[in-house]
């Protein structure tokens, strides 16, 4: 149940600082402050995390109203995290590079805390293609812009490419969630992610558009074709690096 | 003097709405509240864009201590901007697609607002490569991990490779300026820019590390070799993106 670090040089050295959490193996108690972390939630904008995590502390029914949840990352505004009971919230940013990095240093607090059996969850935003606004698609398969379930990531120049899976009892599990909550629009599908928002996604109204109507609408199409119910700009790298470090990962953000 | 969009479809809309910046050409009076900017200067953090806001204020001489500059971006925190007499001061977050939304966004309040003659300068970090830390790297070419000099943005699932080109007068002003600063170690060099941190920089303290430290110094190595003094996660979309729009920019990070 632990996560795997894959990185021989890790053991070697004298302290890790997670630079862009602010914490770090000489300067924090990361086990004392971790260790019995169940859940990490993650999504893009740091205001949503912080009411995600008061909205939790209600859930759990902790001691106070939990408006004074203290950001853990407040030496940095690179992220914001937020602690409640076995829950941890978690910005990330917008686009595969900032939640990368913010992956990277979460994987290696949780190897370091030594936490056990941790599930991560993607909540936060995407856009709905061709499902009611609002739906929360539970993304079976992180697919690219060609609707293809990989992750290039280039190492050292050379490009290395990883798959996307994600766990499948954790999509049924999330799915039987959804069904005991009445008037939860909730399906399966593709997720598709990209590296751009305006271009990259097909949107006539970006400072550059070389595309018509017609040619947007056959892409999307044939995105849906794919089976792709929702395009963000995370997924793939989330898969990846969660499925390299054996960490059970699922997106599920809401459609807008 | 004016940008360029190249968009065909915005002149039939009713209403631009810069959804990230939490602005609008129904909502706000574009002109009127960015007509006269000439400056933009950009970097990732939004509390280091606010405190460079802080210091312009300070710089030319306006009125007030500066210390209760207004967010204009409040209603969202994807993005902090902050506007100090010609000068805008935005956060752009970390890595190419992040930049890239606030750009679009940019452009067009730009376009909007019929500022003539701006110029955008990226200030923020890099790592420095063979370069004294504390160093300024003024960019004459963004190159991507293989050292080419292109940004490549799939648009609808291609593949479109685009020109990193900077602005080669601006290079030469910028210089001359850091010239006239005693102590301030300033170069002209290519600057890498990676989609990722951590295995994308050779680093190998990230939760994947799957290379020796000799071949991380050879990658390193070559990338000095052709011309790379500096490396970040922007420059080829920031070079891509204000080219094809006719904005004037220039990156000129300082070294870690």
């Amino acid at each position: 149940g632990l996560v795997h670090i894959k990185n021989p040089h890790l053991e070697a050295m004298d302290e890790d600082v997670l630079y862009h959490l602010d914490l770090g193996t000489k300067t924090h108690n990361l086990p004392a402050m971790f260790g019995d972390v169940k859940f990490v939630c993650v999504g893009g904008s740091p205001n949503r995390m912080r009411a995600f995590a008061q909205f939790m502390h209600k859930e759990l029914g902790l001691q106070g109203d939990g408006e004074d949840l203290a950001d853990i990352c407040a030496g940095t505004d690179r992220y914001a995290m937020y602690r409640v009971g076995p829950v941890l919230s978690i910005s990330h940013g917008m686009g595969i590079p900032s939640v990368s990095i913010m992956l990277h240093e979460l994987i290696k607090l949780l190897h370091h805390a030594r936490c056990r059996d941790v599930t991560i969850i993607r909540i936060g935003t995407s856009g709905g293609l061709g499902v009611e606004p609002g739906s929360v698609v539970i993304t079976d398969r992180a697919v690219d812009a060609c609707f293809q379930p990989r992750f290039e990531q280039v190492v050292l120049g050379d490009v290395v490419v990883r798959g996307t899976d994600l766990d499948g009892a954790l999509v049924e599990e999330l799915l039987a969630c959804s069904k005991a909550v009445p008037d939860f629009p909730t399906l399966v599908g593709h997720t598709m992610c990209t590296y751009d928002f305006y271009e990259g996604q097909g949107r006539l109204d970006g400072a550059l558009c070389s595309f018509s109507n017609e040619k947007k609408l056959e892409y999307l199409k044939r995105a849906h074709d794919a089976g792709v119910r929702n395009i963000e700009m995370e997924s793939t790298a989330f898969a990846a690096l969660c499925g390299l470090c054996g960490l059970r990962g699922e997106c599920c953000p809401s459609c807008g």
